[in-house]
């Protein structure tokens, strides 16, 4: 999930080539199969204005399912900011408990995502700003709502949403306005308080600034927070630039002030995603990683430097961790933030997802940036003729008045920087809060590892239990 | 409330006068008092296509707000199917219990009625069927929302919402996706089961003939049961033909056969009108009527007739107990059932508001009809270019599945034919029902009057207990 402010911005830069062709099943060296199908949505769920509608993809599988009992629950992952296939293979916890449990697997994509595009190639066509009108967490809802109720067809059968970051986002909304469609929701690391006026707008670079300050030793933060200076200063001269674009093997040399500001913007981003994928193992999430990759960039950053062109190698050397675990990357393309999802996430951020970041060099290790709505809103009409509605949100979903709510449970990781945003008080007894002292972005929805912590294992295993019996008293209710 | 069946109609005629006019208080003649204000709200609240708005109006009195107390409740109805003053009017049960519990009362206006028309006059412009698009309980349901957001303040009041028919509907559903914004509803009469596949399409005509037969003696039912035919017989003559327009006093003699068809639509619709209006004292809510309507009419078909001309004549006497009770009525005109109101639902059953209706002559007083969606739709189209959504509703509200709502009176009179598709059974302990075995359509929603029976006496008793449990409650969380 990208998170934008007013003068930078934090975002997931996906680096992954995806196998999304084909319609019958994923490739063999992807660890999750599934078939491949589309299912035709309206175009606009709420107006009664023209019938034109389009295909989503969903991704299926049924091999779990008990052939016997034709009322075998649905796990149903309520898609978010990305192709499909991508959550698909990123969510193994949800096929170990399909499994375990005898569950239907059915992954939905996004509107707007993917390949689910309601206007083929002209979808993001810039001269055709109208097309981005139903690109909305309501239209999106809806689309779910009528595929579940396709899948059903006609069955009383128990589906349970899942979702993580913006998906658990959706996981969590959709319990709240279809309860009679979805029992109940797992949303993994949804930061559904991430909006203007009910959650500091710091809270994230905060958090960030805090998993990197505890990850080897507070040197690193120290370090990181003399960089920004540190770079400008070599950055003043040609030579200096030079040495920045040497330094970081820019594929792109720095030659404006431009330049330099898109450097570090796109440094911070990759702290905010380093502190998401932090990981105990190995991983590709959003980037080739080493386990614990926060701990290993600030390995490189555990002295203090003396001199500003010190300093300039050592974060060379710590970024690499990000941009080039593997050593197969010749050159950093700093351009590179901003993929077809990811510009997916920044027309969103553009209409609903109106979520303020700012923070403060005197407690963080960023630069100070204050969040400008007004400058955020200008931004948008000019970029995408959007203006946004900061308080939709809120309005429809609650804000922080979540007492009427049941059968979510919110899981978040402490050294997840959006669990600033997430809900870390059960508002009832009939909502669950699970808390992962160990955790980075949704970790326990990826799949068990040898190197998961115990607080995982355990958060795992409480889920599994919590939504077992939510299955168990569908069954006894509807008299099975 | 308008029921369109396949081949013939139920409605609310309407035949006030209403003095809608002016900004400040309503007149004096009317026992409510109120400022009339507006409230601009966005015309499509789900798309980013355009940004037009257009401004709906609220009543508004704070008179019996304690003054000292900022956090007063706020009584809000969820206005329907017509001028929001004639609601107001006719509601008293909410002006009594904001009295005694200290509340603001509003009364807001439902977009596409009253004055309060996105397009002005051209709203319901034939030759631009595209305004009517935004006409849906969605969008509706976000006017209030965004209304009640606004006069809130920011201030952390209780907001109780009331409804009654379609308003008790929208009560109820407002409570269920947006409990964060409404402590409760009082939904009476409010018959949100009355949709397709989840009720039998004959129940309203089946407990507006039981209310009819018990009304004064069985011969009210049977001489319904044959007039049918009688009056198509006589029809049958020119002759014939001038007897009934005598009879009846037509404004516009029978001609054609469409005309017999005409009368005899209209003759059913004033049955159900009058089941509904059936109140314990004289009331102009549907029409000037005297108390116990149904009773008073069926006096006048207390004998069995041997011929069809003494069973028209029998009828033309009794139905003029609707039609004419002041006695100031010079003729009958039967196109008078599509004012502006009636054709608003009527709009409303070609999008959203698809109940099916039907009867069978054998176990009911009325003609064999059958419903058939395909020629509603058809005509839907024809008339007003819209294709109905026939499982809009029971997908966003979840018809017979309403385990997961809460804080929700749902009141149903049992001599009302709308109790029919109430909800009669509550789904948990968090929902009531209230059942009132003397009451017609929301009898509990009108002011005390002496005649009232016992069973609303009380019903308006336990509402006001649950109500103020609410607010108390709201109180205790939020620390007063």
């Amino acid at each position: 999930m990208l998170a934008i402010s007013g003068v930078c911005g934090l975002g997931i830069l996906i680096l992954l080539s995806l196998n999304s062709n084909g319609f019958v099943t994923a490739s063999d060296n992807q660890p999750f199969k599934y078939e491949i199908k589309e299912f035709q949505v309206p175009l606009d769920h709420f107006s009664f204005l023209k019938n034109a509608s389009f295909n989503i993809r969903y991704l299926y599988n049924n091999s779990f399912a008990d052939k016997g009992n034709k009322r075998s629950p649905i796990f149903f992952y309520t898609g978010n900011e990305g192709d499909i296939e991508w959550f698909a293979q990123n969510t193994g916890f949800l096929w170990e408990l399909a499994e375990k449990q005898g569950a239907v697997v059915v992954f939905a994509e996004h509107r707007y995502y993917g390949k689910s595009l309601p206007f083929g190639p002209n979808t993001f066509n810039k001269t055709m700003p109208e097309n981005l009108a139903y690109f909305t967490v309501e239209q999106t809802l809806e689309d779910f709502a009528l595929l579940i109720t396709y899948l059903k067809n006609g069955a009383d059968l128990p589906v349970v949403a899942f979702g993580g970051s913006y998906g658990g986002m959706l996981a969590a909304w959709f319990r709240m306005k279809y309860p009679h469609i979805v029992i109940g929701s797992l949303a993994a690391s949804a930061p559904i308080l991430q909006f203007p006026g009910i959650t500091p707008c710091d809270i994230f670079n905060k958090i960030t600034t805090s998993v990197f300050h505890t990850a080897y030793n507070g040197n690193c933060t120290v370090n990181i927070g003399k960089s920004w200076k540190a770079i400008e200063n070599v950055a003043s001269t040609d030579a200096g630039k030079k040495q920045i674009s040497d330094a970081f093997h820019l594929c792109n040399p720095l030659k404006g002030p431009d330049d330099l500001t898109k450097l570090l913007d796109y440094i911070e981003l990759v702290y905010g995603n380093l502190a998401m994928a932090n990981y105990p193992y190995n991983n590709s999430f959003l980037a080739p990683l080493p386990a614990y990759p926060v701990r290993q960039m600030c390995f490189y950053l555990k002295e203090l430097h003396k001199t500003d062109a010190d300093l300039l190698q050592a974060m060379a050397n710590a970024l690499a961790v990000y941009t080039n675990y593997t050593g197969t990357v010749k050159c950093l393309d700093i351009s590179s933030n901003s993929n077809a999802d990811d510009s997916g996430w920044n027309i969103q951020s553009c209409n609903q997802m109106v979520m303020p970041f700012c923070s403060n060099s005197s407690d963080t290790m960023y630069r100070t940036s204050t969040w400008d709505f007004k400058e955020v809103s200008e931004n948008c009409v000019r970029d995408y003729h959007l203006t946004p509605k900061p308080n939709d949100i809120i309005l429809r979903y609650g804000g922080r008045d979540l007492s009427s709510i049941s059968n979510i449970i919110f899981s978040n990781g402490l050294l997840d920087p959006w669990s600033g945003g997430g809900v870390l008080q059960a508002p009832n007894d009939r909502v669950h809060v699970i808390i992962i002292p160990e955790g980075a972005h949704h970790l326990d929805l990826r799949k068990s590892e040898p190197a998961d912590p115990p607080s995982v294992i355990d958060a795992r295993q409480k889920e599994a239990t919590i939504i077992a019996s939510w299955i168990e008293e569908f069954y006894i209710w509807s008299k099975k």
